[in-house]
């Protein structure tokens, strides 16, 4: 076990208010030093998606999931759609209103503090999601890359 | 690292059965003597809200948010609403018969056993959530008291 | 601490999604020789039911649940239905066509490669389920048994 202390976070939600909590945390540990992870895997994908469209090869299945998901972190939904007016737009609102950080520079932030950006390479087998249609200079894991980090990690935690 | 274990839990999920799983491990740690901290972020800060109605000064969006949100605990939806006929009140019949804790007794119980409970400042800033309408003797902190706390602790889960 | 690593796993979760991201980490947790739990409460406990009907006695509000909630993995729903045509049948059909593991392969596999399967006997009470409506072959504990268990875990998860 290293010096350095660790921070391993599954993103599993595809929710903007989930992957907030998982970018703020994370970048929360990277100020203090951590060795930070983000292994994104199912929904959280998205949160990695290129905003533009990517002209890929993609079967009629692939091509109905790329559609359906949100195209980068910008469109996610939020979580609890229940409490009435609650939206993404109103959350921003209030955000921008606070001058706290929406989604997509949390993410950026992220990348400037040297956090590792995984892309699960399993899940996006099975979603159809393509190298070219994610952001640039993250990295691509399956299962076996999450246990061995996190194995000796000090913060793991499934979001 | 202390010799006590300590269990740190993020409580981010509003819904009434999750706040009842994050403060029954709470309890059952705290019972096996460790230092237990529930960070309440996001919608999680609702099960910290008095029931009653608590006059402060608030601009229009956060008095929507004010009124759109569970007024503490015992007013809180559950994560399955589809699940048909589900809903609190079953669940709470349900839990009555059996001699279950309800959800404000779980935090009663965490109060007693001096669990640490906080509130993340910086989300009740956004959600427009002042002190005065939360329980009392509560703390507050921000993500790096969190990671400080996380980073030596043995049990750390997000709810 | 023993030297073998441990990971223990709280599938809290009902959602078929949220189950096979927790057995496919459980599983390859279990391929790099740690010694694994998965603690089935609330929602999870479904995927342990058999998926036949068991003749058990019931009160009326145990008969409702019984029949409200999805008898075994194979019939459970997914997260995120509110992605438009999202449901259980595409994403098995793509699962499929990927050659991955199904919900009950998964949890097959976890019980070759002896990973504990344990049902969280109070919500067991809760929701009316009955030994005989569940898995063989698999434990019973509540959550001082998990807090054992994970105060010395290495990879600790709330699904």
């Amino acid at each position: 076990m290293s010096e350095t202390k660790s921070t391993n976070i599954i993103l599993f939600s595809g929710d903007y208010d989930k992957a907030m909590a998982a970018y703020i945390i994370a970048n929360g540990a990277a100020a203090y030093d951590h060795n930070v992870t983000i292994f994104h895997t199912f929904w959280g994908l998205n949160a990695l998606r290129k905003d533009e469209q990517v002209s890929v090869k993609k079967n009629f299945m692939e091509k109905m999931f790329g559609k359906m998901m949100p195209r980068g972190a910008d469109k996610m939904g939020i979580s609890k759609m229940n409490y009435a007016g609650f939206g993404p737009k109103m959350i921003k609102d209030v955000m921008k209103k606070h001058n706290a950080m929406p989604l997509p520079d949390l993410i950026e932030m992220a990348q400037e503090q040297d956090i590792n950006l995984v892309a699960c390479t399993m899940t996006m087998d099975l979603l159809g999601l393509q190298k070219e249609e994610l952001l640039d200079e993250i990295e691509y894991a399956g299962v076996a890359a999450y246990i061995g980090d996190a194995e000796d990690g000090n913060v793991n935690l499934f979001i």
